[in-house]
């Protein structure tokens, strides 16, 4: 019917195929019905990516569609939710063209599927501005169960999930800085590195020992430092973080050893989506054992004591309030 | 803490304080909670608005946040549910300024107080393209009762609410189209249309009568006879409208008179965010009565009498396709 139709038709209708629902993406209506079970709730989230702000104009189509679908999704996640649905909107710019549609198109479906979760409506928008894609994940979660960031209490144990930091040296990676490019390097922790930076990967897995176990939780997305401070403020509490307990891949561990100036690009870089936890001290036993991937690594302590990064031998780190606060760096 | 949490504190906080959900806005937490009472259901739509497209980038900023909430709020009544909550995604190119957002969080207060609804989410995000501003908003419904586009059947009543082409003509208004500028057309009619092109209503008073009464229904805004032809294809019949009775204001009469061309921007021009609903004709009676303000226009037959519009003669209207469809025209 309309150019917005085919499109619609053509690239959305097939992601929009889950029985759960009354799909919606101006196809046969322009809502969307969400009907939970009665001892389930439903938490909501948006999240928004802009070309050349949030991921580069020229990335694969398909990692652009991963990278929008997973960082709604980490949300869902940290608060101890599984993810079910989800509204796309996309502005296109005029240069976007059918060979990119159906690779994000594809992109998309497969990360949908790789997370468990379905379209189920959206809006398509022209503009003479960069591509945006702005996505509100829905997630189920059990009744009075979801982890806020408000939780934590003096005494509970800090974890965080998966690897820190390699996304922010994947994106160096990505941008061509120099170190990349010496020899000393192993290609093949730069392509991993940049891959995660490319197509982070939120831990659906773990959100159920989330919602069991963590007094509080949020996802890792503007570097662990500046997360956790935002963490212990909500929660009105001091934390500790021992920077030798950070879990490092073995590509990230490579390139610091070379580097050791970009382990403060690990710690603040941010684009990591891993969980950060915390999670009573009489539960940290269980949680560990049972959340796939999880580290302990520092600790909740009364709001007088502060925030304090001990370095490996156990001094306090000095770091610049910018290493807590990358919004005026990544955002405008 | 950050700048992106700076602009959330001051401008978009306030606008969070219902009772009735955990509200998150990169505030407390980045997720919200919704917990739909047993017997309801939850509806959810999105709908974005780019500058220069779906309004003018100096339009008053508290108009723009006005139009942003009532065009998804229109989405919600049409399927005869109550708006309730919404998350608010703004992408500010660099020009923006406290001004600009103070007015903008102030329309949006206004604008959310007049429909019913509250802020529970969100993200910013910095554009170098046009300000753009996408909206999910939620609604309550009763268990079973979401009105879809696809219930329509023969011998049906057409209904619109309101008052149709009032915006399409405010548009022009806006544009200082010739004939807007003609000492023949009364200052006061203008005023009133262009404030309808600004600043639609739709028409929450009636989302319950439309629940209980209509067989199919969706929100006009892309035009009358276009969204009637999108109507009558999700349902699988044909219909007529007979455009004598198609409601127009006393501004919109008034031009009209004056200049008969414009009967066809009235129809097809989009932005009117009324109601159109079939309702069976056993119910219309009552439908007419306790729905405030709707106006019969039509009727639904079956599908191989096709779509016809009867002027005022009772001839067959000839109208070109692009009656039906305004997106080459309005979005790329």
């Amino acid at each position: 019917m309309t150019k917005e139709h085919d499109l619609i038709n053509r690239y959305f209708a097939p992601l929009c195929s889950g029985p759960s629902v009354a799909p919606a993406f101006g196809l046969l209506d322009d809502t969307a019905l969400l009907a939970p079970a009665i001892d389930q709730q439903l938490l909501i989230t948006t999240d928004a990516l802009v070309a050349e702000v949030h991921f580069f104009a020229d990335d694969a189509a398909d990692t652009i569609a991963h990278k929008a679908l997973a960082v709604n999704v980490s949300d869902i996640v940290a608060k101890g939710g599984q993810p079910t649905s989800y509204l796309l909107t996309i502005a296109l710019p005029k240069n976007i063209d059918a060979d990119w549609l159906a690779q994000f198109a594809d992109g998309l479906g497969a990360a949908q599927q790789a997370f468990g979760c379905e379209l189920v409506g959206g809006d398509t928008v022209s503009t003479s501005g960069p591509l945006m894609i702005s996505i509100t994940m829905l997630g189920n979660i059990d009744r009075g169960k979801m982890v806020k960031r408000n939780g934590a209490a003096p005494g509970d144990v800090v974890f965080v999930s998966g690897s820190i930091g390699d996304a922010a040296l994947g994106l160096l990676v990505r941008r061509k800085t120099p170190w990349a490019a010496n020899a000393g390097v192993d290609k093949r922790w730069l392509d991993y590195l940049r891959e995660r930076y490319l197509r982070p990967l939120p831990r659906v897995e773990i959100a159920s020992q989330i919602a069991a176990y963590a007094s509080a939780a949020m996802d890792v997305s503007d570097g662990l430092l500046g997360d956790f401070d935002k963490l212990c403020a909500a929660s009105d509490v001091g934390g500790v973080i021992e920077i030798a307990r950070v879990p490092l891949s073995d590509a990230a561990t490579s390139v610091v050893a070379n580097n050791p100036e970009l382990m403060e690009t690990v710690l603040t870089g941010g684009d990591d989506y891993e969980v950060l936890a915390t999670v009573p001290a009489d539960l940290a036993d269980r949680f560990e054992q049972e959340a796939l991937n999880v580290t302990r690594i520092g600790l909740i302590v009364e709001r007088q004591n502060g925030l304090k990064v001990l370095d490996a031998d156990g001094q306090l780190l000095e770091l610049a309030q910018s290493a807590y606060d990358h919004f005026g760096d990544i955002e405008r």
